[in-house]
């Protein structure tokens, strides 16, 4: 599948991938659902009267609104439906777009000359810890090795409600943030800027139509209620909150687009409660990154490489037990996976972990290390599937920390 | 101060008290903007013309919402004016709406031919755990007396992130919930409804126009954020999940309205943060009382009868603390005060204390007793503030306890 806009084979955007994302412009500052595709974006605003398939012909203008939850409410049939509109649209061979100067003149715009927003109102942000290897990391450092993971984490995703009006998108700087520690176990605490400041590789998917209050959503039909995913990096500070911010790549990259990279899944030992079973593949091979660039300096230091495939608990299960209680979603809903950590030091998804609670230093070339975020460095994640010929990408996710300030 | 609509002395709405609510009626389906005053509600879509103050003649159409987040979004002093053109528009001595037959058939509906929705759109829901004789009863059932009090409750006003999307109003009924428990410590855990179902008696304060990311909240402003306070109960299952519910009342008492119920704060020792110092009173003299209703029974057993002057921390504190990091904060969202629980045994918030964790029974009433919650219970939370010949009371919030469901 090709499409007649030129994409570069290290693209994250090819014909086989466009994610879904709000933009806007210097000379339109409305917010516009857009789909990337090579170095461009699709202004779905301007061809909502091409979605003609039998589910969104009467549904057009789910591509008029300012975010994307009401695209997400229609479920996956629809979802499916828009993606195959979208291929057919932008393939070379058809030539409703491609010949059209007029049409595209409008319907394009460079990435370069956007600016992205948040992809949806976010209802509930829902955090959990689902990576095994991060789990018993952190429960090793802080209970020790024969009580690293809790009694009850192999028997269900230990998840908990997170912030959701810090949710930023890409590129907005996040300030150090202020609050207490205890540096001295026998003395009291102290006020300050946060000193261990850290970041989280984390990926994170949308809820689709979700669920009444009182009606748990079947693992049977979890997948129908999952829209699409995105990077997600949690800067924190340990023993502080983690309220201040997460920051969330623009481009939601479908379940569709996702498809062919499925895994086996993780064996789980013990076998999980039948609410919680699936025999289907959920799992996807994408390779995680993570970069730190120090202020002032160009140069992107790899701290970590890490793959989403480490995940114990995976997104349907996830979504099956946060519903199980009776708890009710929403479209935007976001639901995280918790720090993505692999097997080996190099794949650790936090900077806890890689200098193992500041026991160690981690490079970052151009002869500087850290052990925690300085101020001025900046995040920086990327991530994609390898395709035969193509990759399937999130794009960039960055966040630059700021120093803390005084109180008012 | 009285007003010519008939108020009896033992309602919780007279011209003192003037709180806000979302209802619609059987034939008028919007959502619309009400003051409770006696037995009625004053319709603000009917009258939003005569809010002319200074403030308020230019935002009439705040008054011509569906929820009471542009209201919230305009600060005190704006909220100052409502109160004082509300209570003039009411008062006996003021003809205009008084004597204004036609405009009063249109601007008064019976409470009781109304429905009550939620006041807000819930952003974020935060609920603390501010009250020293909650904290210090479950701590002492958990982890014994001798290390009740974690070691940093004193410092800093724990709390958690909620879920927001199951905050329902008064009267909506929950659902048992399914879950895993582990009923036998070296055995594995079970699936099934939760047995030990709980209320948790609290109080909660809507944010009003809230803070920008990175800006915390200084506070001696954090009294021109907390628009009003309202009821709130959450049933619980301990060890499962809280996001199953969370039940509030329909009516949000504004805190000018609870101004001359102020006294004296908790003495907190040690000394706070300077950034958690304040002088002025914001700990507030409400009575509260529970209540649970069986099955079939027109009897409520009163369990508990507690007072909001219990807490530790004050919300003026709750909320600085929350922003402190730089967390943001929007206009309707909502931060409960954690269980309150007062001195004495027949002042605990919560079943888990007034059984003491199931060691005892709780008399309701009519022959019958409680360790925990059974199906077809209602729980009935009602409480005000005594005024010498009045009461500024938030009304009844109840939720009634239905069976769980089995799994589709």
């Amino acid at each position: 599948m090709k499409s007649f806009i030129e994409v570069s084979p290290e693209s994250h955007f090819p014909i086989q991938n466009l994610p879904y994302g709000i933009f806007s412009t210097a000379d339109n500052a409305t917010h516009r659902i857009g789909v990337a595709i090579g170095n461009l974006i699709l202004d779905l605003s301007v061809i909502s009267n091409l979605f003609n398939g039998p589910l969104l012909k009467t549904q057009q203008q789910v591509f008029q609104q300012t975010t994307l939850n009401r695209l997400m409410s229609l479920g996956n049939e629809a979802w499916k439906e828009a993606r195959s509109t979208l291929q057919t649209l932008l393939s070379e061979s058809n030539s409703a777009l491609r010949d059209d100067q007029k049409l595209r003149s409008k319907a394009f715009v460079p990435q370069s000359s956007a600016a992205m927003h948040l992809p949806a109102d976010i209802g509930d942000y829902t955090d959990f810890y689902s990576s095994i290897e991060h789990a018993t990391n952190v429960g090793t450092m802080f209970r020790g090795k024969d009580n690293a993971l809790m009694p009850n984490w192999k028997y269900l995703p230990v998840g908990y409600h997170g912030r959701a009006s810090s949710v930023v998108v890409s590129g907005t700087p996040i300030h150090r943030p202020n609050g207490q520690t205890r540096p001295k176990d026998d003395e009291p605490p102290v006020f300050g800027p946060c000193r261990l400041m850290d970041f989280e590789l984390e990926m994170a998917f949308f809820v689709g139509p979700g669920n009444t209050m009182g009606e748990p959503i079947n693992i049977k039909d979890a997948h129908k209620h999952i829209f699409g995913m995105k990077w997600e990096y949690v800067p924190l500070g340990p023993f502080l909150a983690k309220n201040m911010g997460t920051t969330i790549s623009p481009w939601v990259v479908t379940m569709e687009a996702l498809a062919p990279f499925t895994v086996d899944n993780y064996v789980q030992d013990p076998q999980p409660f039948p609410y919680l079973k699936h025999e289907d593949k959920y799992t996807y091979d994408i390779k995680l990154e993570v970069g730190i660039k120090a202020d002032g300096s160009d140069h992107v230091g790899t701290v970590c490489q890490s793959n989403f495939r480490n995940m114990y608990w995976t997104m349907k299960q996830q979504l099956a037990h946060h519903t199980i209680t009776g708890c009710n979603t929403r479209p935007g809903d976001l639901l995280a996976s918790g720090t993505i950590s692999g097997p080996t030091e190099d794949s650790y998804g936090s900077m806890l972990e890689l200098s193992w609670r500041g026991s160690k230093t981690v490079d970052i070339g151009n002869g500087a290390t850290r052990k925690f975020l300085q101020d001025g460095d900046e995040v920086v994640i990327t991530g994609y599937c390898r395709g035969d010929d193509f990759r399937v990408g999130f794009g960039q996710c960055t966040g630059k920390v700021l120093p803390a300030l005084s109180l008012k």
